[in-house]
């Protein structure tokens, strides 16, 4: 595997951009259709303190779906592996799309924790007395997995988010009618609104997925943020889950494990090696970064590291 | 065909009394747990002015599904024909049950009024400034279809339903979300509870089938209550949908245009002959009255009046 | 009802005209492609011996999935209701297209006899040593009940059946993993094919309807050709699903028990009445003859006669 | 990560033998019911050439699921990658079982190459002008990637397959009608009955997975047997789709690479540096061998080494 360096990164940044204009933006959330689709940026961290950045790396995006991970790490935190795989979510890739609500009729428990439904279940299960305390802890947690007191939330993505909110009350609706979420639905649905809601850097998501690759310890701080189990669960979850219906042909492109959301922004894990982010907005029509996923493909092909 | 007589329908219901312990009481609403599942009731109107009843027929049962026979005949009067099932809601039976949300997202548009996601969506397209003046509008309507000012709200039931209704939820806010409701989602879904929640016995039900068999007219005041195309549409509808997924079968078996609820009550509707209201609680596996079935098989046996 | 007349035929052909250009004759068959689309014809066959015609009403078409109607009846009269109905095939109406294979997997038993898996279900329990011996049968039985012995195969048809049959071997094979069909495959299939491929006029099909909606005796001959339960049986399938993913929209237009066939034709069953057939190749997206939709509502609306 | 060592292979032995009892042989395939469910066997080849096996390791059983790899290999060889999956199989997981055919229906293109109907298409693909010509040489590069000579049909068990085989041949034909199957559905269905009933041994299926990691070159004669491009697209898909609808969770688990098969193998591919054979017949409700999962599951926990 050939040193990762400062122009590798920069190579890999001019790639991407070639395929901006190939993706739009989400167009279903009113606040992400207004983002500049051009933007892009990459940065990494690696497990033995290098850092590298490339492009938009301090641009703050919506974090969107890679708060589930966060929300995740949480929750098995809070309740540990047994309660939360036991019955309320399942560890299975599916071929729908992310907000499918088809098989919550006939198998009842969410798929995987990287879907909506399985999402909104998994905060459900955060601890906290109420809908603030459990945002506020989940905040708290998301800024040491990141190494960031900047992030906060984007109000107008927030708005945005509960006003299209309606597809995600159905499924909370129904995970609360089949028992797979306690509590108060609004209460979870607006924590979800929330964290989806974010805003973080390239250099933010390459902070938590370095935190994922090093086994739970912040290398910067020698801190240990999560249990290495957990954060093992969480990268097999984001290989075989973690790109929506396009999870599959992303592990034959490009395999390493990665969350992604439409706000544009890709977190990969290298287990022992590094984090990586990156950011472009401009979506293919699975909802993932075009761009984004240009650049991933470039570095695994010129690292060559074969994860499997 | 035989003339209907007194004895005929107290022979029905001896028929029917056998079959009371097949069922059981609908359990996923509270309060129709509790309700006495030997109950058993049958009452006649015909278009020429005879009445005869055996049985509880005075006695009060929550009209549940039936009332979505109403909501859409209010909903075609209010709307017209083309703008409901044009894009609201369509016109086919599903082998689905009642409350399922699979076909939703594969086909957007409810498959018909009776299922849950269509009596919603029927509901939603009832005018009114509000909810309540919604519901004022509807039980004001449904007073003068079951000829009878005494129908009111049963608020025990009501709260049941409320408080089990994640279901309904899940369903409404999947048709906000896909463009199949306007107005508010919560104001819809009350009116909706409070009108599966009105008190009706198998007197009131009668007159409801006997306005829908006499083309729309009352002919107790001979007033017209809706238009003759609007009865056939709702009689059509009876007969393909009105059963829930029984409904194929007990076209085999009986064949009248019919309504049912979980609350035990069955509407049915011989055109240009009669109205048929039974009500007998305990219900099969698809959620119909077992008994209330028995009778109309018994009575379409010795009436021998083939519809089709 | 008003009686139905020559002239009333006449204007409901000239009516139905109006409609042939909006639809197209099927065009996964290759034989039916290649058919006259402007080709139309009607005839009634009435109780009491009256007979009227106007159009093509002597033109031969394939009679395609009518042949399900005489395939159910034989069955039935082989094998008795319950047989054929507790495990073999269902009786409710399904929105899914004619040869749909989805529900299959879930839910076992062919939803009811007129799509195509419980059509296969139902030719696979007709009694023969051969799948000679059964279309024999079968087709003797065909001439009984349309009264003509001109019934016979159209060579040409079969082959494109054949050639064309891959998904109704799908359903086939699938019937015969889940133990829902008996026997060898490539037989029942070929009898299946064959039915299909049956040369019929308008008239044919008119008697048919004319003996199921006399209770099972053909009026000209006093003879019982079926089961004054199996004819009851069959009409309430023809109502709830005689016109595939259409059935419920037709019975609020039409309402008369019908079944029809993608080579144009439908029969209509009216109980104690008549029996009416019509042809015309210009199908809609359903798969229903557009004209022969409108004729049958035309006479619907002059004879207003209502049959719920 | 340690040395792996001949200890270290038989403490894995005696851990899996504590699981067989958990399971029961494959039930649907007559020849399968009547396999010894107590054999457990266990082969390592490493990519520097050491070999340790332990238990049943040289006992035959039929390669099952296991051929979906090898016919993959060479279809992939034949026709290449883009010819594979534009049009006739995709990349992606489901949650589905093995043998469903409900995708088909909404999808068109099976899912992935390792769901049956996916491995009947990639089947389709080989090249050869008859069935027995593709059979051969698919035979003949089995032989190859597995370095053995010796392997070769278990006659009782193709009969078997052949005998219970209708859900694959209902897969087959609707492939056939949707154009995702050229040829003859016969012989392409006899090709896939004959591969999935070769008999194999651990060692065998070790060395193919060997080959596997080694990025597509025999180590032991040093010959390229697949680019390593395809070899790399194989390990992927094994990692998200290897296990039916158990894939998410061995993910979790184990992490490996790994195809399993319903007669009790599982071969492993570690990228650059070996490849496992587990062999043990009791199978879990998902179809994969208990204690073969219970083996990989600890080999995985002492060596240590994370793929991702």
């Amino acid at each position: 595997m050939p040193e990762i360096t400062q122009t590798m990164l920069e190579d890999a940044l001019a790639y991407g951009r070639a395929f901006t204009d190939q993706g739009r933006t989400a167009q279903y959330i009113p606040y992400l259709r207004h983002v500049d689709r051009d933007l892009l940026g990459v940065s990494v961290r690696t497990v033995d303190g290098r850092r590298f950045s490339a492009g938009d790396s301090k641009t703050p995006f919506t974090v969107q779906s890679i708060a589930k991970v966060v929300a995740l790490a949480l929750a098995l935190r809070d309740r540990g592996e047994k309660y939360l795989f036991s019955g309320r979510v399942g560890l299975e890739p599916t071929g729908d799309p992310f907000n499918s609500i088809i098989r919550l009729e006939t198998d009842r428990k969410p798929y995987n924790p990287f879907i909506n439904a399985g999402a909104i279940a998994v905060v459900g299960a955060i601890k906290g007395r109420s809908g603030s305390e459990k945002f506020e802890r989940l905040l708290r947690y998301f800024r040491r997995l990141c190494g960031s007191d900047a992030i906060s939330l984007c109000g107008e993505a927030y708005l945005s988010e509960r006003e299209t909110g309606d597809k995600n009350r159905a499924l909370a609706y129904h995970l609360k009618a089949t028992r797979m979420l306690e509590g108060d639905v609004g209460e979870t649905l607006d924590v979800y609104f929330r964290m989806c809601s974010l805003y973080v850097t390239a250099e933010d998501i390459a902070h938590l997925a370095l935190v994922l690759s090093n086994r739970g310890v912040d290398p910067a701080t020698g801190e240990r943020l999560m249990e290495a189990d957990h954060a093992r669960i969480i990268r097999s979850l984001m290989l075989t889950c973690g790109l929506y219906d396009e999870s599959g042909e992303f592990a034959v492109k490009v395999g390493y494990p990665s969350k992604s959301g439409v706000g544009g922004g890709i977190a990969s894990a290298l287990v022992d090696r590094m984090g990586i982010g990156v950011f472009g907005p401009a979506l293919d029509a699975r909802g993932n970064s075009v761009a984004g996923i240009a650049i991933l493909e470039y570095l695994s092909k010129v690292m060559d590291v074969r994860m499997f």
